[in-house]
Formats: C-alpha cells, sequence, structure tokens
C-alpha cells in the first residue's frame, strides 16, 4: 500500500522503450551501448542484458563502479576527473573501461598515472558548448594522440560527441539536421584519423535524436539513456508519445483548496527535483497528472498539472470541474518532467504490474 | 583529500548563525522551535542543544523519526498526511508530536484513528496561499476545534502560519510588512479562541522575517530553519550578509574552454538540486564561485558563477582575466543557491576546521 511519495516504474512500458531502441540500432546496424545514468539499476540493467546488450554507458567513476559487477565494458560519458585515478585504476584492472579526453593536460596526467589498459574516446564538441573539442582543432587533437601513443596503457578508440542542443528544439527537422550536423563533423574527423586508427569508432546519440532521426549512417555506436522511462520533456521535444512514459510519481493529497483550484500534495522538490518545463499553454510546470487505471496509468488529465514545487510540498492545479473528484489521502499519479532526476531523488522504483521493489545505486 | 562533489560546511559560521538566532529569539522573549528541514542531522541538532534548545520543526514523519531519539518535541509542519496514520500513531507514543491541520476531513480522520495523546496546530493561511485556512473562514477553525474537543487525543496547541511570500521580495519593508500583517492575522484569531484555550500559542517565523524583522510581539514561537546554513537566495532577499553561508560545494575542474571563458566542474544537478537564482546582472545563476583561503573561503569572486547544469556537469562561467588562474584537478568552492536543497542532495557534510564528517538523513 502506498503511503507517501514513490515512484512508480511500468515495467512493460519500459522493456518496450529498451526493445524499441535496441531494435533501431540493430536495424541500422550500429551498436548499441545505452547509458544507464537515467535508471542507474542493475536490476533494470538485466533487461538489456537479456537482449544480448553486453556495453554500457555511465555518467560517474561511482556509477561505473557499482554496474562493473554486471558490466564488463563501461564508458563514463563525462570528462576524467584526474582526482579520482585511484577509482580509474580499481575499475581498469577489473574491466574494459573507457574514458573521455578533451585535454592535453588529462591525457598527459593519465599518461604519468595509469596502471592498466584503459580505453579513451576523444570528446568533440559538436555544437553543444557544454564540453569536448572544437573539431576544427586538429592539433589539440593530434597532441592527444601523440602523448597516447607513447603509453601502452592508453588505447585510442574513437571519438565521442552528445548533441545535447536538441533538447531545445521542437521540431523533428531541427533535431534530425543537427543530428546530421553531428554525423558529418564526427565522420570528417574520422576520415583524417582512420588510416592510422583503422578500429577507431564514431560514438553519438542522445535520446532525441535516436528516438526521432531515421538516418545514421556514419555513427559505429549509439548511446541514447533517457529513452528507458522518457519524460514530459522528452515528449515536448517530440522523443516520445506520453504512453511511452515508464515512470510516474505516486503522491497522497494532504490539502485541497477549491477556492483556488489547487490540490496540495505530498511530493517536491526533494521528490521530483527542481526541473521545470515551459509549456505553452500552461506556463511553467513540474509535472502532469494522468488517469489512473488498474495496472498502470493512462492519459495526461488536461489542465492539471504542479504549478509549484517547495522541497516536500506539490501544489496541483486541478480544471474547476475535476477537483470534487478527489478527497485527502487520495493518491494522484504524476508524470516527471526529467525523469533522469526524478528516478535520482528517489532511489528506487515500485512496479506498477507487480508491486515489486528495484534498487538502483 | 577531496576528490569528487562534497557539502563543506563551516563549523563556526553555522554555530554562529544558531547562536546569533537562538539570541534573537530569546531577546524578544519568544520560543525557539527550528526548522530541521534545512541540516536533517543529529550531529548538527546537538549544537542547538547545548543552548537549550528543546523542541524542533521537521516537514515530514520520516525527519521526526530520525530525530525522535533525541528530541522529544516536534512539529510536523506539513498537512498532516492520513495515509501515515501509523507512523503518527507510533512517534505519538514516543514523544510530544505536533501535527498540522488545515482541514475538517483531516481532523475527522484523527479523531478516529489517534491512539495516542497528539498535539495539533491549526495551519493558518497568511497570504502565501500555499496551505492553511482563510483566516476570513472562522466556520471551519471552528467545526476542526469542536471535532477536536469530542476526542481526548487532540490536543489544540494554537495557530501556526509560514509566511513563505517573504521569499519574492529583496526589500527589507516589504519583509517587515508581510511578516506584521502575519502577526496581525494570527493575534487577531488568537483573540478570538484565547479565551476558551488559554494555554494556545502562535507560531510563526521564516527565515526571511526572523532574520530582518525586529518586532515579534504577538509571536510566541518561532520556526526559522534555512538561517542554519543560509544561501544565495536568502542573501539576495537580505536575510543574511554572504560571509554568513555555512555551506559551499567543492567542485573538481575537468575541463577549461578558454575560447568561451567557462570551466566544466564535477557537480550538476543531482549535488547542487535545480534550484535556480535570477541575478539582476548575471541572469539566470544556480550557484557562485568563492575565494579559498587555508581555513574556509571568502568573498564570491565577482562574475564567476555557475550558468547551467546537467546531471553531473557544473558549467562555470569566468572573468576572461582569472581563467587562467585555474587548472584541471583544481577544486573550486561554489555557494549553493538553495542550501536545504543542496543539502538534501549531498547526504552529508565535511567540516572545514577539521575535516570532520558530519552525517544526516
Amino acid at each position: 500500500m502506498i503511503t507517501k511519495p514513490i515512484l512508480l516504474l511500468d515495467e512493460n512500458r519500459c522493456r518496450k522503450n529498451i526493445y524499441d531502441m535496441f531494435l533501431k540500432a540493430k536495424k541500422n546496424k550500429i551498436d548499441f551501448r545505452p547509458h544507464f545514468k537515467t535508471h542507474q539499476s542493475l536490476e533494470i540493467s538485466k533487461w538489456y542484458k537479456e537482449l544480448g546488450v553486453n556495453k554500457i554507458t555511465v555518467s560517474s567513476l561511482e556509477m561505473a563502479e557499482y554496474f562493473a559487477p554486471e558490466w564488463n565494458d563501461i564508458t563514463v560519458a563525462f570528462p576524467v576527473n584526474i582526482l579520482e585515478i585511484e577509482t580509474i585504476n580499481q575499475l581498469a584492472k577489473k574491466i574494459q573501461l573507457n574514458v573521455l579526453i578533451e585535454s592535453t593536460d588529462t591525457i598527459s596526467f593519465l599518461k604519468q598515472n595509469l596502471k592498466f589498459k584503459t580505453g579513451f574516446f576523444v570528446k568533440v564538441d559538436v555544437g553543444y558548448n557544454r564540453t569536448g573539442i572544437d573539431p576544427q582543432n586538429k592539433k589539440e587533437i593530434d597532441t592527444i594522440l601523440e602523448i597516447s601513443n607513447s603509453c601502452e596503457n592508453l588505447i585510442f578508440k574513437g571519438l565521442l560527441a552528445h548533441a545535447g542542443h536538441t533538447y531545445k528544439y521542437q521540431n523533428d527537422e531541427k533535431i534530425k539536421k543537427i543530428h546530421q550536423k553531428g554525423i558529418d563533423i564526427l565522420v570528417s574527423l574520422k576520415n583524417k584519423y582512420k588510416e592510422k586508427y583503422p578500429t577507431m569508432i564514431v560514438s553519438l546519440g542522445d535520446t532525441p535524436s535516436c528516438s526521432i532521426a531515421d538516418d545514421f549512417q556514419g555513427i559505429d555506436e549509439m548511446r541514447p539513456g533517457n529513452f528507458v522511462f522518457y519524460d514530459l520533456t522528452q515528449h515536448k521535444i517530440g522523443s516520445n508519445q506520453i504512453d511511452q512514459i515508464a515512470v510516474a510519481m505516486a503522491c497522497p493529497i494532504v490539502a485541497i483548496h477549491k477556492e483556488r483550484n489547487e490540490i496540495v500534495v505530498y511530493g517536491g522538490g526533494v521528490h521530483f527535483s527542481k526541473d521545470r518545463l515551459e509549456d505553452e499553454k500552461l506556463g511553467t510546470i513540474f509535472g502532469r497528472v494522468v488517469e489512473k487505471n488498474e495496472t498502470t496509468w493512462g492519459d495526461v488529465i488536461p489542465n492539471m498539472y504542479i504549478n509549484s514545487l517547495s522541497q516536500e510540498h506539490g501544489i496541483v492545479s486541478v480544471p474547476k470541474l475535476e477537483i470534487d473528484k478527489y478527497k485527502i489521502g487520495d493518491i494522484l499519479y504524476i508524470l516527471p518532467v526529467h525523469s533522469c532526476m526524478t528516478a535520482n531523488a528517489m532511489k528506487q522504483y515500485i512496479t506498477t504490474q507487480n508491486s515489486k521493489i528495484i534498487s538502483r545505486l
């Protein structure tokens, strides 16, 4: 019985999301290295394994340590934090560890301090401008490769990018264009280096691109993550339908204010995170209420959404004609704006189909 | 040695914040029932105990359970979640538990289901419009008290309000005005009921009001919480000076992008939370970098701030003339926008003075 905020997981939807993306990679003949930062769960990771997936992406060494007992090939898609060299060495001893390099300082440090063979990708900035080397700056890439050549523990794996600027758009064509531009940049760079490094690959693929684009020619490996659950942000972008969203918060109603058409739920920033979404019609929202049914949840209830979050409170706007349906002690099911952050805050899942608790890092 | 994001606690500043607020309550002859949702730490709670504080506020039953072994008088400042009646009864058996009531439905439920004596405050809405009864709606208050009168386990403690709308202003006079209006509303209500309930009290006091206001006449008890650490949001409001902020995130530098005057730190939304601050000059910020010194940190470095947060990345804008001072592997100290949410995400503290780990719920 649900008594306080808990994150529901629709296992069927989740497995279907995984299967659909797996098939898309397969159909396009590219390797699938899913990002696990969204679910961060060994149990969910097994649903990938059942399909034959054998390599993964994570966003911290802590996650790599968590998954290492089950996964032997892990890319940490985050610039190397040289202060964690000890953890890097411990992991590289046990598994095929790949790290991201975007500076000569970092590769020089690794050259001096790595004790075991470690793969590395050169991180390329394909326009997101968060991390990565400017693809024009071939001198920096050359220097990195030169430094690595003189260190037998540094194994060049290829070029990696994250086109996070897809998140700014809600238009398939624009997203496909960003995706294609990323491919073009990486393929052009690969052409420059592939003779010397014939096994090098191109790794690309955020959830919007991998969900929306059809053409992956030139990419060797895709790394989407959020698609495992999807969320309202991805829905706004156009990555998924509402009925593909595989997680929902269950929140008890603790107060009802008919005078202002608001319901207060137990479920705040410490549960949802404070990620927000600008909705064209509703303004800033922090979650949308969905219809409940016997085994899971259905469509969103129009105009019923979280309008603000405090530490423990969620304030839900409710249509005037709907509010009489609810009473204190009822549970609302609410789709999160950003499932990665909500899942991170909640630390565990409960499946809708059989009330199984699924733990995570 | 710091190797990944960690929340630093300046114990001296923290103890001074506690002492100053304790003195302010004492000077104004009102009871001090500090809110512990910000620090959520038994160890920090002892710093209050040393001053003679003997009652506290929390925002969930989970926190009440955590503090119950050390604190015998706890108010849960959140509308009663009737689904957790079992926890309420377990707590009420052991300690003086006080809950918040804002509806006849909830008080009726408690009347039927409470097994032990439990204090309750009537939550009054003094203008924040988040929770609480409209003070004009005396009929609702009368009915609640009537229902409670026929239940010996329900002990009416008084009126409680949270003037959270102080957070919208950065002007001492406006905040004092909101504070005074809250007092006026509660005192006027108290006058109506005090003959029948001579021991009833008025409980009020958010961090902005308690930090800025000087006049507390009419209030019997104050419940500020955030002041224990303060943060950039409170600084913008005018509650504190920068040098009163007692927590800072320590984040390793993992990349430097001189071409756009940006540094990437290991420290993202899962560490800071996604709370943001609109700075008049800088726009939206998620934290400000401070100068480091031998034992703690100093003033903010002008124009050096987090401009965006991903799950694990923080992107720091750096003045052109400053950026050459930093190298990969350095640690930046960064003041949080909202210390309650950052502390909640980080789960522990390390003291700057003696590197002591302080745990929390």
